[in-house]
């Protein structure tokens, strides 16, 4: 039982400091009972599972609850969505002392989120992840957004939640693919923390046929405070919040080559990883030797991954408009160590293309292979 | 020479402290030598008039600057434009270090603002107002956005400039409806500073026709560093903030029937003080006396405005989507007397309409009357 997540964790994000709150609906009550009207902005699929269980077990005290059901997946983290949910908005009449609640992954809370950030000027909401990777990831910090038809995350703002609820039932309906986005990013932060972390994260990927909950939740808390630390240091992402990053110029690139669509963020961070760690070789921030280990090391994870199977040029064309350009070279988070990052522009196209080239052959190399 | 404006002032706004520069170009250039790509946004009439020398004046350091211009008029400040704007900033690859400067009125300052609060979730803008209006209402105290089909400002965010410059030589080349506008608006700001602010403002919109830019700057003066207390106070608008709204629900109607066409913001918002004057007389915040005796004083304003043409039932009608709502009745700052408002939210509907009919009958009882 020490490793049971306690009931409350905090995030200071500026002069927000809200709850991250696991499994415990009595701490959301005093919250809840300030709203006049609440919207619930969730999809189809998620709506349906957990909707009405969601409002009888948080919501039990709210006056007048509403619900708006958004397109499922990346495709739909988009302008019209955001146009579509002011539309119900305004329909319900919510106004500015309302509540926004975004029940759902990180599309749900990206966008819900957004359209709370920009509804007139911007109304309270709480972030509701059901996915693994929206719990440790997106609902942390304030970050919200759509993309545009030529970038990721492009249009967005920061607004931090009043709440963020973290329920381990929504984890039991979650597919393994899902389980596998989440465990992919929290390797990510092991590689920002510790070693012990990191072994943890991948032993748990490697076996995930047969992960329970009870595995999950001690990881999922750490993952959640390292972020929250993370972003009491910086969070409107001007220096150090960047570390977060690690792997992700990479990712950003299957994404786009992959049109959200063959790839989870997840697995293109885990992907993205490999780049990062050829590139921190390339770079001279880490021996050959260190880097090869850390591949071995993430070898059960990476055989969980499908194939890159496009054209390298279709991975190195999205990053001219990545938002981490400055003065016309892009910026990646590079590794000495676990736990030591740096941050360097990266002017050698040719370093980036062989960061890209090891990326795609070490995938691709133990994408799909049985467990050893 | 005691009148004239010193040449900066200073707005804190909750984290953010700016500058809002006066004929200055050299309290700017520190600010402008951090950047490294500057995109000015203005319409074509501004731009045409002032573009060349302002980008002489001020950015005679600035490393690389380009333009854009967006349409003129409140029927731009729209998601449309807003898109424009971002496939342009895109175009310029604009980085999340990078600057825009808002040239032009309030539409320009609004949605341009709007577009770096949700660029990369937010990029650094400065405001560069050039009309009397925008100098003293819109440009000051970060609140950008754009209007929706079904209401003004319904969408947007807070997000301060970096810094304000007001150059007199803008104000040379306004017409005489955009200074009537501004002092309009100015009015506004007497009635909840001091008997003499608002006796003088009025005397200089009687006589608009000779007025000059000396006799303006002080009136700016004042009136940028009255909002700039309010804003300082509450820069979220959660509270006292909403006192500079001052007759604003009543011109939010008006400008929504008239499709932000006839009637201009200052203009509405004089139009407005008569029904919010009535209104707090209904309420039993003031005597008839009162009520009458300040509507005697705005007199020599009042002709300067056009015929309100429509019906009352158009007038009431947008009252149902205004920002201000909660729990179903309209929230209005009403007057005690000068300096001294309340806010209360008005249940009555008659109430309403008898302050509507009041505003009505008054201005066209004034408008377009030959100076006495």
């Amino acid at each position: 039982m020490e490793t049971m997540p306690k009931a409350v964790l905090k995030v200071a994000a500026g002069d927000c400091v809200y709850p991250v709150i696991f499994n415990k609906p009595a701490a959301l009550s005093s919250l809840i009972s300030r709203y006049w009207r609440i919207v619930i902005i969730s999809n189809p699929t998620v709506y349906g599972l957990h909707g009405q269980a969601f409002t009888r077990k948080y919501l039990s005290d709210a006056r007048d609850v509403v619900s708006l059901v958004i397109g499922d997946g990346e495709k739909y983290k988009n302008q019209k969505t955001i146009n579509n949910i002011f539309d119900h908005l305004l329909d319900f009449r919510l106004g500015r002392k309302d509540l926004i609640i975004a029940l759902g992954g990180g599309v749900v809370g990206d966008a819900a989120g957004f359209a709370a950030a920009t509804y007139m000027r911007g109304i309270d909401f709480i972030q509701a992840p059901t996915t693994l990777l929206a719990m440790v990831d997106s609902a942390i910090g304030g970050k919200v957004g759509i993309n545009h038809p030529r970038g990721k995350n492009l249009i967005g703002a920061f607004h931090q939640p009043q709440a963020v609820i973290i329920d381990s039932v929504w984890l039991n309906t979650l597919g393994q693919h899902y389980i596998i986005d989440g465990l992919a990013e929290i390797i990510k932060t092991g590689f920002l923390t510790s070693p012990d972390f990191l072994a943890k994260t991948i032993d748990i990927l490697d076996r995930v046929k047969e992960v329970k909950t009870e595995d999950l939740l001690p990881l999922i808390r750490e993952a959640v405070k390292f972020k929250a630390d993370v972003v009491a240091q910086d969070h409107r992402d001007r220096n150090v919040r960047a570390i977060l990053n690690l792997g992700h110029t990479f990712a950003h690139a299957i994404e786009k080559t992959e049109y959200y669509h063959r790839y989870r963020h997840g697995e293109a961070v885990l992907a993205g990883l490999c780049g990062m760690l050829s590139l921190s070789h390339a770079c001279g921030h880490m021996t050959k030797a260190k880097c090869d280990n850390f591949v071995t090391l993430l070898a059960p994870a990476l055989r969980h991954l499908k194939k890159l199977n496009h054209d390298i040029r279709d991975y190195l064309s999205p990053l001219t408009v990545d938002k981490k350009i400055e003065g016309g070279c892009v910026n990646f988070v590079l590794l000495k160590d676990i736990g030591r990052t740096v941050i360097r522009p990266v002017k050698s196209e040719k370093l980036v293309r062989k960061a890209f080239e090891f990326m795609i052959e070490t995938v691709n190399g133990y994408a799909g292979r049985r467990k050893a």
